[in-house]
């Protein structure tokens, strides 16, 4: 296919059309992830997430010029609705994003936090996919907060890094109830910050907690300080150290076999957005197409039926098998 | 239905199991929200969301009070992994909610943030039924973030109410991006912190932003200052300013001719999600069952196939229609 081949010259237009098209639900798109698909696997996948106003960008862009350093090329998807690559971001963010426009080892996507049918992490899963087959050799996906469709999303990679500030009162408890279980690296950002011993001791307290089970093969995430971004030679002291602990994880996965696990935990995810995509969404567009959908919200308005009386009713016309 | 008559007469026991089983996404429950669903339609439901940390309980807390002396039962929904209602909280918050479980006026639940499927914003949807036909006036629903799944949540709401503390940093720009749309009501909490007149004007020049068309029938969102919550007299004035909003925004919705659209709105994604559950879950349901989904994920894990192809597959075998 014509088109995978220039996906694995690293033809950013063609890669970037797609991404754009997938994330449309375009059917057509699909066509090239299925000769895409088995051609994976290669790329290192870092996930990093955290509040907003967390300083994830300051970092994502530190860490693009780390492994630049070590020539290793990169892709990044930004999630991430105060990202700079989703136009969230000031001025000054973006400029300073603007210098890796010009690297060619560098190539940075946006993806939209629309798609109220829960596309979003398909699109993401798809969209490592196609960098993956540009030869990307790490892949950094960067979103923000703690529901489940942010979780899904960061469930796609092989290392998560869930990013921490101190002073952000009751924000350890978010994380225990719904990243913490994700988590493989944490960092304090704005470190020097006060209240940065603090939400450290914090996180000990919650990692001390947890049982021994909670930590694969024994990696109990380890905590990195980063501090001020605007004091070059700490920031990269910092970055350094991150970057090493990041090779260390994988070579962690590496060795006690959990390499697997990981890929099918992502896989699990992609094959159920897969199916939701094929069955559930041609169902929706069907019936906003030929106006049963508005038909039906009247009857809802008027209380003339109720929503699980209507959507069984669907289910009996669209669906073989009655028996599910 | 006898068990709809003991909700009716506020059952709290029928109701909590009934939310408890919804919940889980057990069919039979269904049956009894099909004949709850025409007798809804009375209780104003107001949203409140906002980042972990930014003080939600305490103010939920303070409008369970408010709206109590004002002689109206309350529902509470709280769907945010920080909550002292979902087991997140500090001791101290969790001491604090405890008086209004005495409070015959008072029905307070929550819902976990669980369920990969999506079907969390379904239970809320189901669960403020269930809140309004035991005849509460007033429902609360407590969410965290701005993912998809918490505009979809806070969209069953006729009132939203967007939570901000002072010295967030880029939270703005989270807020533009996701919350703003929906936001009808700003509460800057903690107000007395330092950076409180700066949140102030950042929010006044993103309103300054938006398109006339964005204020439904002119209602320019107000912002209100909540200040320490450990002075009381300050508080409960906060919050009578709050409450008399609240009031005022319901009127200008009823005044305009709005309720209908706000009902239209939440009903729509009521519409879609009760056909997600009626054609996804069974689907995805029955592969587990059968072993197909361990079969697929081998396959895609040996690189032998692709996500949309299998997908593609089981919507041939499932669907009816594959011209869909």
């Amino acid at each position: 296919m014509e088109r995978v081949k220039r996906i694995q010259a690293g033809d950013v237009r063609t890669a970037s059309r797609l991404i754009r098209n997938l994330e449309d639900g375009m059917v057509e798109a699909r066509s090239t992830i299925k000769h895409i698909f088995p051609l994976t696997g290669k790329a290192n996948v870092l996930g990093i997430t955290g509040s907003p106003g967390a300083g994830k960008s300051t970092l994502v862009d530190g860490l693009v010029e780390s492994f630049r350093k070590k020539d290793k090329t990169v892709g990044v998807l930004a999630v991430d609705p105060t990202s700079p690559f989703t136009g969230g971001a000031i001025l000054g963010d973006r400029i300073r994003m603007q210098r890796h426009a010009e690297d060619p080892g560098v190539f940075v996507r946006s993806l939209a936090t629309r798609g109220a049918l829960g596309g979003l992490s398909r699109a993401v899963g798809d969209a490592i996919h196609i960098m993956d087959v540009m030869g990307k050799d790490m892949i950094i996906v960067e979103t923000v907060g703690t529901g489940q469709q942010e979780v899904d999303i960061i469930n796609h990679s092989h290392t998560v890094i869930v990013v921490l500030i101190p002073g952000m009162g009751d924000e350890i408890q978010a994380i225990k109830a719904g990243i913490m279980e994700i988590a493989d690296i944490f960092v304090i950002n704005k470190a020097d910050r006060e209240g940065s011993s603090k939400l450290r001791r914090e996180i000990m307290a919650m990692l001390d907690m947890a049982p021994p089970t909670a930590f694969a093969a024994g990696w109990r995430p380890p905590i990195i300080r980063v501090e001020n971004a605007f004091e070059p030679e700490g920031f990269a002291k910092s970055l350094e150290e991150l970057t090493s602990t990041i090779e260390k994880h994988y070579e962690h996965l590496v060795k006690h076999d959990l390499i697997g696990s990981r890929v099918r935990r992502k896989t699990v995810m992609e094959l159920n957005e897969a199916i939701r995509t094929c069955i559930l969404e041609p169902v929706l567009n069907r019936l906003i197409a030929n106006g049963e959908t508005e038909a039906m919200i009247e009857k809802l308005i008027n209380k003339e039926s109720d929503p699980y009386t209507l959507a069984e009713d669907v289910a009996r016309r669209y669906l073989k098998d009655l028996n599910l």
